[in-house]
């Protein structure tokens, strides 16, 4: 008897990994998962049995992954927190009486927002602008509505070939709640070797740098950038002593 | 020269730190953080300098910190992740020219996430009912915003004493916009030696076991408890293959 771990890498190093996340690698015979992620983390997977699969493949990948857990320790894994736009949703939708552990991992925008300084500090919202799962009407609804109510907004999966106008368009939504000077970050690939990133405002907002490895993070009407910092200070200058300016 | 990592330690265990956080917290001449936190990463600290103050004493630490690092190197703790509510904000608000890395850690809805099962999957944001430094009525609109918007909702630091009604009221205002069964969870201690939790509808939710170690978590339109998990789907029905209820 077996277990499957669903095992969230964080953005992809092994040194932003967790030690439970490791282990759990490390304890496992078999690891399933998109190959490009496997490849992140090699020097783990080696003489270990894999079986990865295209971007596309998520749902054999997922049954192919509580089949082989009936016998064996088996490690899904995906890059960011597996439970948040991961692979432990479609693992418990799946499963019928497998043993599954879920192990989180940091999340992207928690990834890009430490690359840029400390823009996510007050309440703040995760959205994916994919519409292979979800209505685009109800992406930009949900935009609105997070802009409306002054989240920071962290953009998953901000731009992809097929739908590379809804990036400016939920841009704009957000621009009509928020000052000029909102500063916005397109942080690509956070925390991994080839990261680099940009800060803006939103008047000059430019998604010519952005693609499907970008985390785009939009501030709340407080944030504001000082010496190459996105920050967002905790609270409301109405109720807290002023120390932004000191 | 010195430098300051301001440290996200996760949920609050060693073993899920990341090894970043574990290496800058061993190369660290000097520990900074709330008292409670130190205690809960004690066989790290050992033999370190150390400065600890109580929960209100944020705003000092961050200076002793920046002070301190001027000529030692300093770790600044926090659980959680440093840049969502915690340390990295303040840090780079009082910063003149001192070094100063922000490291992540896995925020504690994606701890309290990972405990039920996989709550957080499709969009979701995190929102803080602590009014120290936010109006309440703001954090209302917040909420009922987000409740509008079907965003799986986090609440931070749900009820203290000074403000034993704000979660119940919360409650209510999503309730609006959800129906009866929707799922609610209240993790206690995520991911630490005490760790508890309650699944419940939210028609049958009762914040009594409710208090500022808990995260609550509240389902979208989609949320669901099967087998004791609380599972919410990647996207919405009508554009998915329907995998949940084979």
């Amino acid at each position: 008897m077996g277990k499957l771990r669903v095992i969230g890498i964080g953005p992809g190093s092994i040194e932003n990994m967790s030690l439970r996340a490791l282990k759990a690698i490390e304890n496992s015979d078999v690891i399933v998962g998109y190959n490009k992620y496997i490849d992140m983390i090699k020097d783990l997977v080696e003489g270990k049995e894999v079986y990865s699969t295209g971007m596309m493949g998520e749902e054999d990948r997922c049954k192919e992954a509580l089949e082989l857990s009936k016998d064996k320790n088996v490690a899904l894994i995906s890059t960011g927190d597996s439970g948040i736009y991961g692979m432990a949703g479609l693992i418990l939708e799946l499963r019928k009486d497998e043993e599954v552990e879920v192990i989180p991992g940091i999340t992207a925008s928690s990834s890009a927002g430490s690359v840029v300084g400390a823009p996510l500090m007050h309440d703040n919202c995760n959205i994916s602008l994919s519409d292979l799962m979800t209505p685009y009407e109800d992406i930009k609804k949900r935009v609105k509505l997070a802009a409306e109510g002054d989240f920071v907004i962290s953009l998953y999966n901000p731009k992809s070939k097929g739908r590379n106008k809804y990036l400016m368009e939920c841009i704009d939504i957000i621009r009509g709640f928020r000052k000029d000077s909102t500063p916005v970050a397109v942080v690509r690939n956070a925390l991994r070797d080839d990261q680099n990133y940009t800060l803006s405002q939103i008047k000059d907002f430019d998604d010519s740098t952005v693609d499907m490895m970008s985390i785009v993070i939009v501030g709340n009407s407080k944030s504001y950038l000082k010496n190459g910092y996105f920050i967002t200070p905790r609270g409301y200058a109405s109720k807290k002593r002023d120390v932004s300016r000191r």
